[in-house]
Formats: structure tokens, sequence, C-alpha cells
């Protein structure tokens, strides 16, 4: 479909500026060095081609086909086609699942006759796609309309308009796309299809795509895996931020399970770089075309403006860059090298008398790279377009001379300075922040490669999850345990798993609850336990601290009372009795079954103030101790962990142990597991523990199936 | 210095395109009206002007003296012009106050000279000022070596680097600024003086500023200030945003007191619109240029693309503005104009069908804005380099037809679509995302302005602030109360000042401390009170809720020893005893005196979490009950207020009289007054009380003056 050596247009126009005359048009002015075969009864030839008929009359059997026929007419031709031989199509005609119910009841017949007839579509409802490498020029979109020099991008976008303009903008910056595919209604052949090939041409470097939605969770992150072992950046902007929750969920987890949080979760654990919008995008796009993987995220800055190197300091502390402080005998050689009234610290400012010195700028940005703290560096500059000719020159031996990675962050440049510095090998960049963060995205992607790359069988030994899998099914007939499983089954599950649980046991009478408290022999906590009230503290179902026999029996009646109010319905099965945990922080801990991804499990921090901040981080199951221990690194809170008030830092491996086996315990469960909450999982000077847990299997939810 | 009608030029050069020779060359190049006194005792004269050896021998007083001599030479010739009776002078040269010691002296100097003898000056180390309207150009700025049609935008810069880069920017945007000026050292003039006559200029319709650090305080708030009066709007781009806090300030609120977070809160205080960076100032120009203020933060969009409409929606929710579901009347409209395929409810998506059926876009357009329940609009497409003159037709059309203000987002706009719209006077902003931000600026700034026009005096009686402040300088000789004050009589004036404070005696001895325990009748804390102990929890000074009279025995004994321990120095007055509080929700207000800014008040979460997060916003008092509303409304954690897992939702008013009564006592204090501390301030069903409070007067901190 990429690369084909031959392209038949299906209902091809002798009108070359409408949509279907375009293809025709641009492949021939474009110089495809194929076979085109324009097809349409109407013409017997068009612009000194032949013009088929049908597809039937074709001499060959084409390697692909644009279809740009009215959307009652693309079944039929598609039949045609699969009969012909034809394997690959683009169908841009609109009129399918975009068009409601009428819509998507075409858009299955089509993609029914496609798999009949053996046919792959990319489409419909499509712009079409270019391999500007081969001249390939299956589109009608108006980026075609410009000049498009090849480029080591592949850029691929669910949406035409937006990607368009993506493009028109990537053209702007002198940034060459390899590829242009828009995959429309993705009916057949999907984003992660498409991408996936498209990262094979050895002639790309760098993959790009725009998302609107994830249709297919699994490709995505086949694809993620497959262009990490290529060594190829995947740079990714999907719109939606901020989609809502499930709202119905049982579970705390459920209820905070935002499809664009656990997609920048895959994204984190897959090495897939986010970029937040289309300015974003290019800017980490132009990064990773020129610039060498960063051995570490310590940034070297020199600028013509002691604000310049202010602001790009504060942007790096907020992206997690370090802009630390040079060697003393760097700095010594900067002081000599930099104008008195300069600053010879990092962030270094030359001022502007480098213009009449140039040998400033260069010998200053050579003895920062070659600073031993120093990963990468940022050099700032601006307009300059008196001397465009001397900087190129300079930067283009500077490129030479360091062996350490930089770019150029050149304010309002002139054209012929980003075209000097692209040939060069350099990226430029157009504003400070900017220039931070597509820094910090080289950064942040050489560090996860490493760490890929680096990463090792897990050291922690993982309990027994498999038998612990097996347990669910041990009835006939329909889902067993579906609903919410009992407490105490779930603990003996999790504990079997190497999840760490708080003690607990269950009181069927006022009496038993009483002995569980003798046998605990300190303050205990009672909840109501009862498959169809997973919220306990609505319920009235929880009194806490209780440190007498009288405490302990009045507030068993109580529960049961409120618990009998709330729901008279409830089966309730007694009373959960636990000794009173302490920690001095609280998190949740939970899963989540999602349509798209799979099994994802969430780290948050809970308590009530973490409910209005949502501080909660996702991955996908099963993941290893490292991974975990990333996840807690990336909660906003994480200085918690470090210590507070004097309080002795949290030992954040058993935390990220607890964190893998409940992964390795989701991934086991996979068959069954809905949602789980472990809340609160609580951090003392004892270590961690999960003091209560929800856990809820497939099958009608809430079912008293205990 | 503005306006001059006649120039000289003390040092010009024959040669034009050097330093000293650039001013000459741009006023005759640009065309300026007035004279020009080229003055070097080199040339008899340059380019066919009269060159003056001095300034003696200039045949009249010039309004405006340009220097461009060696820094040595800088102090004989402001003499020399302040003789002449020269008032104003633009100093080129560098060498001064940027160049170490020596430079300093020199300054100062320098200034001493100019305030002898009557001559204000713009610089040291300055790239002078062009008044675009009038053809004045006192600058060597290669910014002027561009075309620079005068614009509604005064701009005022204290970096000559970064400000160059910023002007370049926004004539590659088409922005016109009428002023340019780069105040350099702003040893004598600075930012404020130059910006509130700029302003002044009828033709100038927003102010914009780059600033690197705050020298005048009060003189950027009178600015501010100003220019609420007269309705120019302020927008200001301040680097420094991650400034390190007071390290050895006595009170968290001190410690918490970051010089960028004052800034930002004077900022909301006064009205000025703060750009993040560069790009985000000239995107918020744009807007402010060409756009009435809106009535409300009503956000319609037109797209035609789905994915553009998510990532804008999406971001107004994140930058505070709605994007409202339409009346049914509106939506049943749009369903008729909208192709099938697009959306007819906000965010509207047409598709890119209106190419062939502009109608299409202004109808949309237009029913979308005729909406009741929408205030702007914002239009979103890209590139179209087929149909500008068609687009530029229509948009011009709809500005005369509509009646609420619309911005136009074009993403890849050809040149001469930013023109059309330009002279048809619409803002056209480059990306989705800083379209919706440049909307919020304009929604935000007529919000605050609204409330400006509407403020009414304060409705709450504020207790007798007057007296209170009196009280504090009893005693003769040396700054009384000078450091800590004791607990009591701080508690005392607050109270006075009307800030509710829970009661609390003070008990010298163990038995003291149990006959408040019994006259409170219920369970206490217990504080040490000592002078130099500020930090109680850390000197193992509280303990809380003692019950009985053994526990408040053995809480007196432990915390006596404790603080002992902690310093055997202290005087140890006694011992704090309180009524337990309770509350739901822990706050700090605090109060700082800022060498900048003056008397600032703070208002954070409080709690272990809200230490790591600085959840704070600050105020410059003293303010009223609706700015202080204000303040709680840009707390990070504010959705705490509005009750969280079932709570009932707080009283705001009155927190925030709370607050502005503090605001008022820190002013009537301002004499005096170092730092408060109010930590807790607790939140309960009873209302809002403060538990504890550290207040520290100036003078030497920590004696014993009790």
């Amino acid at each position: 479909m990429l690369a084909p050596r031959s392209i038949a247009i299906l209902g091809a126009s002798a009108q070359l500026s409408k949509i279907n005359g375009r293809p025709l048009k641009f492949l021939l002015e474009k110089g495809y060095a194929g076979t085109i075969y324009p097809v349409n009864p109407k013409y017997p030839q068009i612009a000194g081609l032949t013009c088929y008929p049908n597809v039937e009359a074709l001499p060959t059997i084409p390697d692909l086909a644009v279809v740009v026929v009215p959307a009652n007419d693309v079944c039929p031709v598609i039949e045609a086609l699969g009969r012909k031989g034809v394997r690959a199509a683009v169908v841009f005609s609109s009129g399918f699942g975009e068009m409601g119910a009428a819509g998507k009841e075409r858009e299955a017949a089509l993609l029914a006759m496609a798999r009949a007839n053996g046919v792959r579509i990319c489409g419909p409802n499509c712009l079409g796609l270019i391999n500007a490498f081969d001249k390939v020029y299956a589109t009608f979109s108006q980026y075609a309309d410009g000049d498009t020099a090849p480029g080591p991008v592949g850029f691929v976008t669910q949406s035409g308009a937006f990607g368009t303009a993506i493009a028109a903008l990537a053209r702007r910056r002198g940034l060459g796309l390899g590829y242009f595919v828009n995959t429309g209604n993705e009916m057949d052949v999907g984003f992660a299809d498409i991408m996936s090939r498209v990262v094979d041409d050895p002639r790309i470097k760098v993959a790009a795509g725009y998302l609107e939605g994830i249709k297919d969770g699994p490709g995505l992150v086949e694809l993620a895996d497959h262009c990490r072992r290529i060594d190829k950046p995947l740079v990714l902007t999907k719109v939606g931020r901020l989609g809502a929750g499930v709202r119905a969920a049982a579970s705390h987890t459920g209820s905070l399970a935002v499809e664009d949080d656990l997609f920048d979760a895959v994204a984190r654990q897959y090495g897939i770089v986010r970029a937040r919008n289309e300015e974003q995008m290019l800017d980490i796009l132009e990064a990773f075309v020129y610039t060498a993987p960063p051995a570490g995220g310590r940034l070297g800055i020199v600028t013509q403006s002691g604000g310049a190197g202010v602001m790009m300091a504060d942007r790096a502390e907020e992206v997690g860059l370090t802009v630390p402080r040079l060697s003393a005998q760097t700095e010594a050689e900067l002081c000599k090298i930099v104008p008195g009234f300069g600053a010879s610290a990092n962030p270094v400012d030359v001022t502007g008398q480098f213009v009449a010195e140039p040998a400033i700028l260069r010998n200053s940005v050579l003895t920062l790279l070659a600073d031993p703290g120093i990963d990468i560096g940022i050099v700032w500059l601006q307009l300059m377009a008196a001397h465009v000719d001397l900087l190129v020159t300079l930067f283009t031996d500077l490129k030479k001379s360091s062996t350490k990675p930089f770019i150029v962050c050149w304010v309002a440049a002139p054209q012929e300075a980003v075209e000097g510095l692209h040939r060069a090998g350099i990226a430029v960049l157009r504003g400070a922040e900017p220039a931070v963060d597509a820094a910090a995205a080289l950064v942040r992607h050489a560090a996860a490669r490493r760490a890929w790359l680096a990463a090792k069988p897990d050291a922690v030994p993982i309990a027994d999850t498999g038998s612990v899998a097996k347990r669910p099914a041990p009835r006939a007939g329909g889902p067993p345990w579906a609903g919410v499983v009992p407490t105490l089954q779930a603990v003996q599950w999790l504990a079997a798993a190497g999840v760490p649980m708080a003690d607990v046991e269950l009181a069927e009478s006022e009496d038993g609850a009483v002995s569980a408290w003798q046998r605990f022999g300190g303050p205990v906590a009672l909840k109501i336990e009862s498959p169809a009230i997973t919220h306990k503290t609505e319920a009235g179902g929880v009194r806490l601290n209780l440190k007498d026999e009288a405490a302990v029996r009045q507030a068993y009646r109580e529960i049961i009372q409120s618990a009998r109010k709330y729901d008279p319905q409830a089966t309730l099965t007694g009373v959960m009795v636990q000794p009173m945990a302490t920690g001095d922080i609280e998190l949740v801990v939970g899963v989540k079954r999602d349509p798209t991804f799979g099994m994802m499990v969430m780290l948050g921090m809970g308590g009530i103030l973490v409910e209005v901040l949502r501080d909660v981080v996702w991955r996908q199951a099963p993941f290893g101790v490292d991974e975990a221990r990333r996840m807690l690194d990336e909660l906003r809170m994480r200085a918690v962990f470090d210590g507070v008030r004097g309080r002795p830092p949290v030992d954040k491996h058993i935390l990220a142990v607890l964190l893998s086996r409940v992964a390795y315990f989701a991934d086991a469960m996979k068959e069954h597991l809905l949602e789980l909450d472990l809340n609160p999982v609580l951090i003392g000077e004892k270590g961690v523990v999960a003091v209560d847990c929800v856990m809820v299997l497939m099958g009608q939810r809430h079912s008293a199936v205990v």
C-alpha cells in the first residue's frame, strides 16, 4: 500500500483540480515512476494516459487502488478490485461511519465486502497517503499543492484537516515529511497498522502521529514496542486530554480511570513521546531529527540574554532537567572567554559581543559542552539578520567539534539561518521554553531507552499468582464469584500473591466481634461486610479505634443498623474486625479493566485532599519493580516519600514491590478481574500494608454469590 | 523624552552602520521631522547635517540627548547637558552597574551627576527608544533595521536582546509597535516611569512589557492602577518564575514568600495580564489589539476539524473558560446549516465543506454567536491557501454582522490572510491552545475590570485596627516588642482587629495548666510559650487532646523538658492551654513584609501534603472581602471548599472576612509587623477559627523582650 509500483485511480476525473482529479495531477506533477491507471468509463484517456472503463479492463493487477467514487459505488468497486486480485485500496469517499446510522451500516457492509475479497482498505473518508520518497501521491490533500521535500519524519494522522495543518507547519519549518497518511475512519487498516509499516522504511528516522482516539490499544502498544526495538522515536499528539472518568464504577479506581490518563500511562511505559499540541509535536520532531540522544538530563545553556537564560532554567526545572553548576575549571575558562558584563556561570550569557568576536560564542559553547557535568546544550540567540552567514559557519564548525548534542534556539531566525543550520544537521527551535521542552523530550526518551535496554528479569520473588488465578473458577456454570468478592477471600488471594494485607477477621455476631477484638489485643476497626455495599463509609458501616468491649459491642450494633437502613435489601454477611493500622502516608492502589488497554494498575495519593487533586498514575499490567519505581516518581506529591516535617523517607522499594505484585496478580486474574481497590494502603514505620480492599469480578455486579 | 522635537546625538559617528552612527541613520531614513544635532569634535558635518564639537556649541536646547560615548566620558557629558538645560538623555554606553564593583561605583557617580544637573536618564547600557508614530529612533537596535509600521502596542523591555527578539516576532505577525523602549540598567528612569508615559499616548491601546526583575514595586502598582483607570490592558512577561523563598524566615509564611508569587499576586490584584513567555505575550497582544472585551467566559467554538474542537474545549476547561451547551434552538438551527458528517453542538464542526459553500461557515458562526449563552467565539481553520480572498471577505463581513467578539485561529495561515483579517480588525492566532489562552486573557481581564468598576466600600465592619496599631509602641527608645510577640498579646491584638482567635490561656505552672483545663471543661492542647521557639512542634513543645488531669500534668512536664533540651538558652514563659479545636479543613493565613511590594497577605492550604504542594496565594494589604473571595478561588485545592466526601460546603464569606481583617491589621501595623502566621486556621461546623499564631515585629529577631 505504501510503496506501490502501480496505482489505479477509480473514478479519476479529467478535471485535475477536483478531488477525483487531484491524485492523478499530483502523481504526474511530482514524477511518480510507477504505472498509473485512470479508471472511468467516461473518458478514453486523461492527461495523456489511457483511461480504463472499469477494473476488469486493467492490463495488469495494480499494487494500489485509489477509490474516489460515490459512497454507494464503493462496495461494488471493492468487490471488483478483489476479483481482479488487487490487495490494497485507499478510499477517499465519505458517507460511511461518520454519517449516522445509515453510514455505519454502509461501512459494515463495506468491511464485510473487503474481508470477503481480500482487499485491505485505508479509509474510507480519508485524504489518502503520500510517500514522498517514491513520489506516491495517493491523496487529494491541499498539503500536496506545495513543495514536499521528502524527509526522515513519517507522519500518520487520524484527522485530515488537523493533519494537513500539521504537515503545512512542518513544511514552514523546513521539516521534511517522508510519509503523510490520513487513516480516516480506520474501518480496516488503523493508525498502528500503517505506522508500523512506515517506520520500517529505513529512510524514516522518527514516527509522528496525530490521534483523536485509540481504537486499537494492543496495536498501539505493539507499535510502540516495535519502535523501541528498532530505535525510532514515536512522537504522538492525542486530543481529548480531559475525558471524564467512568461514572458508574464500583471502585475508587474505576471512577478515576480517565481514558487519556490510561493512554498517557501506556505512553510512558512503552517509550512513546507525547506532545501536547501541534507546535510541540513539531518542536520535538525537529529535535529528534537532528540531535543525538543525550547521556543525561544536565543542561548547559549559552545565551546572549540573561533573561532568556533565566526563562530556560526555570522551564528546565519544571520539566525535570537540571541546570547544574559548572566545574570550577569550566567557570574559570569561561570567565576568560565571556565579556565582563556577561555571565560565566550556567546559564552562560555571552552578550551581543560575539557579533564582533565570534570566538566568544564558539569557545563558550565548546567549553560548556566539554564540562563533564553537562549532557546537552542549548544556545539561545535572536534575529541577527545581518550575521546569518557568520553564524551558520560558526555552528557548522561547532557541530563538528562538539562531542555532545546541542540545539539552537533562535528567536525570529531568518529563513536562511534555519536552512543553513539544518544543512549542518542542527535543530533550530523558535522559543526559549519550546527549546527546553524539546531538549527534555530528548532526555526523557534517551533515559527510557537506556532503562529498557538495561531492564533485567525481576529480582523480587513474586508469590505464586498462577494458582491464585485458578481459584475464581471452582463452580460449574455461570461466572464464578461474579460481583463483589467476600473480603476474606479477596484478602487471602492478595496475600497469596504477595501483597501485604492487614490482619482481618469476619465476625458474624456481636460476640464474634468481641472475641476477635480480644485476639488482636489492641484497638480495632469494625467495617460492614456485604456484597452489596462497597462504599462502606457512606453506608455508616465503619467504626474506628475501638478500645474496649463496650465500644466494640456498640459499634457492631450501630453498623448493622446503619447498613440495614442504607440498603434494606442487602445481604449482611457480618462485620470485619481489624487491628487499627497506623501510617503517615495514605495511598490508594487499584486495578481497572479497560476496554482499550486491558488490566491497568493505579497508584494514587489517598485522603480527602487527594480526591480533589486526583493525583494518580497508571501502568498496564504486568510490570516489574523498576517500572513501579517510575510510577512513584510520577506522582505530583512524590516529595512526601522523601520525608516531610522531619519524618524519615519512605522505603520506595517495598512500595514498588507491592505495586508490582498487584500488577502480576491483575495479569494472572485477567480473565476474571473487573476492578480492585486497595484503599487505604498505609505507609508507616513498620512498612507498607493494604488495610482494606474491594474486589469485583466479571459478570453480574453486586450479585450475592457469597 | 518620548516625543522630542529635537535630538542631539553625543558621540555621533559618520560611519552610519556603527552603534554611534545608527541613531542618525535611522532618524534620517525613517524621516524624523524634528531637528537633529550630531555632536562630535571629529567632524564638521555628518550626512549633510552640521556636526557640533560639544554640547555648549548647540544652537538651541534639544529636547533629548542620545549619549554614545565611552563610559568614562558619560559623566562629564551629562554635566554639560545639565548646564545647557537639556532635561532628558538616553545613554547607550555600557560599563556601569552591569560591570562589577567598578561599574557600580561609576553608575552611582553618574546618578549623582544626573540628579545634581536635573537630567533624567534612560539607561545606561540600553538600546534606546523608538517612538514609531513620530519617527523618533533614538536607538541602535537591529529591530530598527526592518520596517516598523507604527501600531497600537507600546512595548517597554528591561532586556535589550530579548526585547529585540520580541519586537522582531511582533513584526513577523504584523503586529505594529508604536513604542519600543529598552530601559537597560534603570539607574534613574525605570520601567514603570517610561510605561506610564507611553500609555498616555492616545495612539496606544495596549501596553506590553518584558521584565527581568521588579526594582520599583510601588511604581509598578501605580502603573497598573493607572492603566486600569484609562482602560488600557497592561500585558507583562516576567522571567524568574521559580525564585527560591526566603530561607531564614521565622514564619511559615515568610519561607513561602517567593518573589515571583508575590508579583503574580500583585498582577491579579491590579489587573495586570501576565503572559508566561514571549509567544504568549504576542498572542495576548494580538487578541487585545483587535478584540472587544467579552461579557463573560462562555466560549463558542467553530472548527473544520473535530479534533481541534476537542483540543480547544480541553484547554478552555484548563484555563477557566466554559464551552457550554448551546440552546436547543441554536442547535436546531446549526443542524440545518452544518453538513451531516459535521457536529452541530459546541464545539461546532462545519467540516471542509465550507470551501464549496461559504455560507456554511458564515451562518454557523453567526448562529453560534447569537446564542444567548455564548460570550466569545473562536473560529478554527487551517492552510486554505487557495481560498484566502474568499475567507477574508467572509470574515470581514462576519465582523460587521456579529455583535459579539470572536477571534480566528488559522493554523499555517498564509501571510495575505493575516494581513486581510488585520485590515478587518480581526485577531489571528496560530494554534488551537494559544487561541484559547488568548481568549481566556480577554475574558479574565474584562471580568477583573468589571469587578473593579463595580467595587464598593466594604460592607463588613472592620474592627478597630487603628488603636491596635498604636499598641506596639508603648516603650520609649528602640523598637518596642521587637522579635516574637508573646502569644497572648498577639491573640489580643488580632482578636481586637476582628480575627476569630481560639481561646487560650497561659499556664506558668503544672497547677496552672490543670486549672485552665478545668475551666475549659473538655480536652485541651498544650503548647510551649517562648519568644525563642517559633517552631513549637519541632521543639517537642506540643501535646494534643489531653483529657484528664494526669495527662495534662504529664504533658506540661514533658513540654518543658523537651523545650529545655531543644534550646537550653530559651526563656520559657510557660505553656499555652487551649481547648481542642476541630475542623475539617486546615488552612494557613500569614503576612510577610516584602521589600518590593510591602505588606503581603498569604492564604494556603495547611497540613502535611500541602507543604509539598505549596498551594498558596497572596495579596497586597489592605484589601476587602471581595478581593479575599478571589484569593479563595485561586487555590489549586479550592474544590475542598465546595464540600468533598459528602461534607457541606464551606462558608467562603466568613473565611474571606477573616482574610480581609488580617489584611487591614497588616496595613495598620505596617510600621512594625515583619511576619505573621495564623497556623492552623480551622474550618469546621462552627465556622472559622485561627488556632495558633506567631507574630514577629521589626527589629532584632528572637530577642527576649517579653
